[in-house]
C-alpha cells in the first residue's frame, strides 16, 4: 500500500438537506477526528472498534466552543473505500454547518482532497481498477436505470474481468512467440505457433468487436441521447417537450463548472436518457432556429444524436418545412405529425416520401395521443433487438471505446502479419502493443499525468 | 413512546455527490433493510450489534438483481435521532441511484416520510422539545457562523431551559394563588401572597423582556438582513454588489418550492447575513427602481431592513438623489459616497445634513477602498455592543417572538391586576395563560394541526 497524507472533503451533494457528510481518509484520520470529537461518555475514537458509529459534539481545540452535533463513523483500513483508515462525520446538512465542520478538520491536520482523490486512492491502493473507478462516476451521473445497470456491472468488475481474460490470451500468444524466437532452429515449432497464435488472436479480435458493438448503445446510456426538437413556430414543439418532460420526470442538472447558465434537462424514455438541447430556448421563443441563429443552429443539429421534427397535421407542408427536411436529410430523425385533433390538411404520403425510411408518428399532444408510439419509436431506434444491460458487458466510456478501437487495429495487424508469414518477432510487437492498450482500460499500463487528468474530472468528495 | 409505522426518505441534499443517504426509521426498519441487504458474509442485520456499519449489496427480493453497492448503518432505538430503530443506507450520490434505493425500500414495506417527519418523531418521542426541533432547521438554513451558533445553542436546549424555568416560577405563583383561594378566610395569607406573586411575576416579566431584546438581532441572524442597494444609474451599485459578494463568498440558494426563478443571494458580512434583494435586477439593468416599477420598488424599500444608498463623489447631488433621500428618510440606511478615485464634486456636508444621524461612508470600490469601513458600519449598526451569540440566549424565530410578546402582555396584566388589588382568582387566569403561551414555545401545550403545519415546513428527509 502507498503512503499518503490524510485528506478530507464534503462527500454529499452541495445544498440544504437533513444530513451532510465530511469524509476523512488516511493514516491520521482517526487521530484528527479524535482531536475535535467529544462523546458524552468521554471515550476516545482511537479505542473504538472498527465499523462503529458514535454520537457526540465537535469542539474547537483551543476554545472548546461547540462546532456541531454529529454522528461519527469510524472504519479501519483496509476494509474501507480507500483501503485507508476512514472517518465519516455526519452533520446537519446546511451550507454553513458542513463547511464549518470541514474547516475544523482541515485546521486540525487534514488536507483538502482533490476531486476524485478518494477513488484515486482506492485505485492506487489496489481495491479497484481504473474501469471500476470510472464506473463509480458513471453510477453517480447515471440518468436512467439502464445506465445505472451498465455502471453497476462495470463497477462490479464485469468489464475488468473480460479485459483481463483478453490480456491473458495475449500473454499466451506472446509465450508461444517466445518459444519460437528462442528455438528458431525448430521449424515444427513455428508451424505449431502460427495456427495457435491465429486462433487466440482471432478470439481476442472477436471479443473486442463484440464489445465495440455495444459501444454506441453504451455511450447513449452513459451520456444521454442528445436530442433536438425542430419545427416551425406553433406546430407544438413546446407541448411535445412538456409532454415528454411531464410523463417521464425530467432530471434537471446544472452543468458542472458553470453557474446556472447551462441547464441540462434529461428525460427518461423507456430507459433511454434523452438530453434535450436548448429546452429553455424552446420554452421562451418556441423557435430554436431563430433563437440561436442559423449557423449555430446547423451545428446544434449536426451534433444531435436524434432530431424530433414536428410538422402540422392541420396544414399542408410549407416551404419552410421542406427546407427543414432538406437540412436534416442525412441525420437521425423521427417525424412527428402533430395536431391530429384538427382537420387533416397535410399530405401524409408526401411526408413519408420525404422522410424516406425514417419513422413518421402522428400525434395529438393536446389529447395525449401518439406520445406512447413516439416513445416506442425512440426506444426501438436505438435499442432494436438489444438485450438488457444486465446481461451483457457494455462499453460506454469514450476513453474505453477509443482504446478498444486502437487495440482492434493492432490485433488485426498482428493477424494479417501472421497470415502473410511475416517473421514472428515482428508480430510480437503488435501483440504486445494490443496487450498494453487493453491494460490502459483497467489502468494497468498508464502514465501518471493521464491518471491525474482522469481523476480530476470526478466530483469533489468522491 | 408512540407507535408509528416505518418511514423512509432521502436525507442528503438533492444533486450529484459522492454519497447519498436513505434513512429509515421505525419498528420495521431493520427487518425492511434486512430483506434487501446482502453482505458478503451472509450475516443478517438483525443479529448485528447497534451502532455498527455493514458493507454489502442491495438486491431486488424477487429477481435478485443488484440495485446498489452500499454501506448500511444500523442504530437501535432509543439512542437514535428519532428514538426509534434507525437504518441509514449510504449509497452512491447520483439522482438515479439514490432514488432507486429509496424505491426499493418503499416497495419493501416503508412509507415515504413527510417533510420533517423524522424530527417530528424525535419531538413526539420526547427526545427534543419543539424549540429544539425548530433549531434543527435553523441550523441547516444558517447563513453565517453567528446564526449557526444561535441555532446550536437553541438545539442544545438553552432556550428550552430558560422557558422551563419561567414556567416553573409561574407554577409557584399559581400554587400561592391556590392557597389563597383555598383559605380565603385568612387575610394574612393574601398579604403574603401578593408580594410573593409580584416578585416572581416581575422576574418572569424581566426575563421575557431580556429575551425580546435579543429578538431583532436573533431574527436578523436567522433570516438575514434584507438589503437593497439603491442609487442612480452608474454610481457603482453593481460594483458594490460584486465587491460584497466576492469578498464574502455569496451563498446562493434557490427559494424552496419555486423553480429557478427566485434566487436568494446571501453575503456574510462579519457574521451578519445580508440577504441581497433583486441582485439579478441590479446586475442586468443597474437600476432597481426602473426595473421593478415605482410602486413595487417603494414596497421593496419599505420591506428592507437596510438600504445601501449609493451616490457619486464625482458629481453634485442631483434632483433624483434628493428625491431618493426624501423617499428613504424614515428608513434604515447607510450612505455610500462612491468614486473617491475621481475628483470631488459632491458637497459632503450637504450629504451629512440630509442623512441626519445615519452613517456616511466614502468609498472607491474601483480601488477597493472603504469597503471595510462599510462592512464595519453594517455590522455595528445591528450588533452594537452586543455580546457574541455563544454567551446569550437568543430568540430568533418569529413564532417564538410572537408568543413571547403575548406572554409579556399577559404577565403584565397579571402584575397590574395584583397591584390594583384585583381578587387573586382573577389574576390566576392571566398567570395560567402566560404559562400556557410559554408552553407553546417548547411544544408542551400545542394543537396537533399547528404542529403538523410547523413540521411540514421542514425539508424532506429531516
Amino acid at each position: 500500500m502507498f503512503e499518503f497524507d490524510t485528506i478530507a472533503a464534503i462527500s454529499t451533494p452541495p445544498g440544504e438537506g437533513a444530513i451532510a457528510i465530511v469524509r476523512i481518509s488516511g493514516e491520521e484520520a482517526f487521530a484528527i477526528a479524535d482531536r475535535v470529537f467529544h462523546s458524552p461518555s468521554g471515550k476516545s475514537l482511537m479505542e473504538a472498534p472498527s465499523h462503529t458509529i458514535h454520537y457526540g459534539h465537535l469542539k474547537e481545540v483551543d476554545s472548546g466552543q461547540v462546532v456541531e452535533e454529529v454522528m461519527v463513523s469510524i472504519m479501519k483500513g483496509p476494509k474501507t473505500f480507500t483501503r485507508e483508515d476512514v472517518v465519516e462525520i455526519n452533520c446537519h446538512g446546511g451550507l454553513v454547518t458542513v463547511n464549518r465542520v470541514l474547516q475544523l478538520i482541515l485546521r486540525n491536520g487534514a488536507r483538502m482532497a482533490e476531486p476524485g482523490e478518494f477513488t484515486k486512492r482506492a485505485f492506487l491502493n489496489g481495491r479497484i481498477d481504473l474501469s471500476q473507478a470510472e464506473a463509480v462516476m458513471d453510477l453517480i451521473r447515471a440518468k436512467t436505470d439502464r445506465a445505472m445497470n451498465v455502471a453497476l456491472g462495470q463497477m462490479d468488475g464485469k468489464l475488468s474481468r473480460l479485459i483481463t481474460q483478453l490480456r491473458q490470451a495475449l500473454i499466451e500468444v506472446l509465450a508461444q512467440v517466445e518459444v519460437n524466437i528462442d528455438y528458431p532452429e525448430y521449424d515444427d515449432v513455428e508451424e505449431m505457433t502460427i495456427p495457435l497464435m491465429l486462433e487466440k488472436s482471432n478470439w481476442v479480435k472477436g471479443e473486442i468487436e463484440k464489445l465495440l458493438q455495444t459501444s454506441s448503445q453504451g455511450k447513449i446510456l452513459r451520456e444521454g441521447l442528445s436530442t433536438v426538437i425542430l419545427g416551425r413556430p406553433n406546430v407544438g414543439k413546446s407541448s411535445l417537450l412538456n409532454s415528454l418532460v411531464q410523463e417521464n420526470k425530467a432530471i434537471v442538472t446544472d452543468v458542472a463548472g458553470t453557474t446556472r447558465d447551462i441547464i441540462e434537462e434529461y428525460v427518461n424514455v423507456r430507459g433511454v436518457p434523452l438530453r434535450l438541447v436548448d429546452t429553455a430556448g424552446i420554452r421562451e421563443t418556441e423557435d430554436i432556429v431563430e433563437r440561436i441563429g442559423v449557423e449555430r443552429s446547423r451545428q446544434v443539429l449536426h451534433e444531435a444524436d436524434l432530431i424530433l421534427f414536428v410538422v402540422n397535421y392541420n396544414q399542408a407542408l410549407t416551404d419552410e418545412d421542406l427546407r427543414l427536411f432538406e437540412t436534416i436529410q442525412d441525420m437521425n430523425y423521427i417525424v412527428v405529425v402533430n395536431k391530429t385533433d384538427l382537420e387533416q390538411n397535410i399530405d401524409l404520403d408526401q411526408v413519408k416520401t420525404l422522410a424516406k425510411d425514417r419513422r413518421v408518428i402522428t400525434t395529438s399532444i393536446l389529447n395525449e395521443e401518439g406520445v406512447d408510439a413516439l416513445e416506442e419509436a425512440i426506444s426501438s431506434m436505438f435499442f432494436e433487438g438489444s438485450i438488457d444491460a444486465g446481461d451483457a458487458t457494455y462499453v460506454s466510456n469514450s476513453r474505453h471505446i477509443a482504446l478498444l478501437h486502437q487495440a482492434l487495429d493492432r490485433i488485426t495487424d498482428a493477424i494479417n502479419a501472421a497470415e502473410a508469414d511475416v517473421p514472428v518477432d515482428m508480430i510480437q510487437i503488435d501483440v504486445t502493443r494490443t496487450w498494453e492498450i487493453l491494460g490502459e482500460i483497467i489502468g494497468d499500463t498508464m502514465q501518471e499525468s493521464l491518471l491525474n487528468q482522469l481523476f480530476s474530472q470526478f466530483c469533489l468528495g468522491k
